[in-house]
């Protein structure tokens, strides 16, 4: 379990290592919804999302072997933990699977990180870095599932909770879930958390109505970011304790809301950046008069080349 | 003549109109300066620069005639002005030179404004709406030389200030000097203002070396945000009068701050709007141990494809 005074703890031990976010506030009828919007900037993080969070809480927290660390990822993870072991002086060895994409690998490469391409997920990419790591001796940092990644990721809504004067709602894509359960566990109900996914890998959704995590099957276009196969251990125990709430969001309204990020914004976000906001553009979830809302940009790793020009306001 | 109180009553005007833009700090290292960095997101401005808060506090200022408004520009003046004109219910009609990049020629027409490209730069494009405003009789808001427009600039420099409990430095880009003139006359000589040009636009450098206002040639990567061939009068007498220092970029240098915010920050931003962090790249300009400089990040009206992967960090 993860508690207020875990992420507490974490923020000052990352401190100075991840950079505060900014938050724009926008008026909702800009992206074609109503209300006022805060949109918390987390791709401008170190390597373009909120993953150096965990991964500096978990490296700075544990005696690292010379056999560095070890991670699995769909990608935004592997590169935070690959920039986190370089600036604390030691080798990170890193799992993706082939549907990577092109973008995050070669910035994998640019961190100076031995980047291994194995199985078509993340599921496969993690059974493999599992042997390897019991070969090597390395450090593993999961990349959702584990105590001080959770509390890492969690120092996002602590940070937010200071920018803003009032917030009754958060929406944040959910993968494994390490976002999600650090955010929850930081508002422990005092704030409205609304995980949000694309229907296609519902690991949220399906363990809530499972009363468990379970395996789901795991496709769509937002795989790269949000593809793991089943919630964390830890997410589902913050979701249930605290009160999460679940929304599904098609595949074509992830793409849409990527791309008013950009027409209207001036965001370059990826697809799993993009997810929290499709839930406003179609009404998965609908804010009551007045509430305040902040929507988690949480990842930039994109390549913005199909962002072309589109109807400004 | 542009004072502190002409931006305070802008504020009162503009406000609701405008966004308030984000800030991000930034250890310089990340981008390989030195100190602390403060970056003003102005990208995320309605229509993708910091041109709306001049065209709104001059439409706002005045009675608007059935025909409309009118303006020549380079494109963003333009964006700026046909987006107030549509907020505002009166159309719009502006001049852009056929240098204008696709991007903004694009975004123009989608807000429903009649678009006029004529000449190869904005002087020409000026000339030509100048003659049709006669012919018209719409209201004219000028790209940069005109008092409510500068007053309008200068909020970007109020909004700052409220932001960061300490600022000593501001460097931004100059056009016209539009903006430039706004912030120093906000900021009245309390806090250093550093304009900062390419090499082939020297604007406020060719007017401070002759003492006033001069032509000079026009050329270069940033031409259609920063193409103006003279510096207006009213930034002239606010630069002289509060004493801003002027630097230059070589184009080269221009390119590479764009790239370097995509890379480091997830910050797609236009020519224009990364011109002023070239010149800490290049060492333009040097800030003092300690020195709380703030980059002003005025547009991002780019087209993203050639922000390819890179290393990042
Ligand atoms: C951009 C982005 N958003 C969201 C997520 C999901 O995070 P989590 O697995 O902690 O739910 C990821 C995970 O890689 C991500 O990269
Ligand atoms: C992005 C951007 N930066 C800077 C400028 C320069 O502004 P000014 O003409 O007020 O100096 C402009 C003008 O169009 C611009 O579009």
């Amino acid at each position: 379990m993860v508690t207020r005074s875990d992420v507490e703890a974490a923020a000052k031990l990352v401190a100075g290592r991840v950079r505060q976010t900014p938050v724009l506030c926008v008026d909702g009828r800009d992206l074609g919804v109503s209300g006022e919007l805060a949109l918390k900037l987390e791709l401008h993080q170190h390597t373009g999302s909120f993953k150096p969070r965990g991964a500096f809480n978990r490296l700075l927290q544990s005696p690292l072997p010379a056999a560095g660390v070890l991670a699995a990822s769909g990608g935004n993870h592997g590169l935070a933990v690959a920039y986190a072991a370089r600036e604390l002086g030691v080798p990170a060895e890193i799992f993706v699977p082939v549907t990577s994409s092109p973008v995050k690998v070669e910035r994998l490469a640019g961190l100076d990180a031995q980047v291994r391409q194995v199985g078509e997920h993340y599921a496969e990419a993690f059974a493999a870095s599992t042997r390897r790591a019991e070969e090597t001796g390395a450090l593993v940092v999961h990349a959702y599932d584990q105590q001080e990644v959770v509390a890492g990721q969690g120092t996002l809504a602590r940070e937010l909770e200071r920018q803003l004067d009032r917030i009754d709602t958060v929406l944040v894509a959910v993968g494994g879930g390490g976002l999600v359960g650090g955010i929850a566990s930081w508002f422990d109900g005092a704030v409205g958390v609304v995980g949000v996914e694309p229907e296609g890998i519902p690991t949220l959704h399906a363990a809530l109505a499972a009363g468990r995590p379970v395996d789901v099957e795991v496709g769509g276009v937002a795989t790269d970011s949000l593809g793991a196969r089943r919630i964390g251990d830890l997410a589902f125990e913050a979701a249930t304790r605290t009160g999460v709430r679940s929304v599904l969001v098609p595949d074509e309204d992830v793409v849409r809301a990527r791309r008013l990020l950009w027409s209207e914004l001036r965001i370059a976000a990826e697809l799993g950046g993009a997810t929290a906001l499709a839930a406003l553009l179609t009404g998965a979830y609908v804010p009551r008069q007045g509430e305040r809302v902040v929507v988690v940009v949480c990842g930039g790793n994109t390549d913005p080349s199909d962002l072309a020009p589109h109807r400004v306001r």
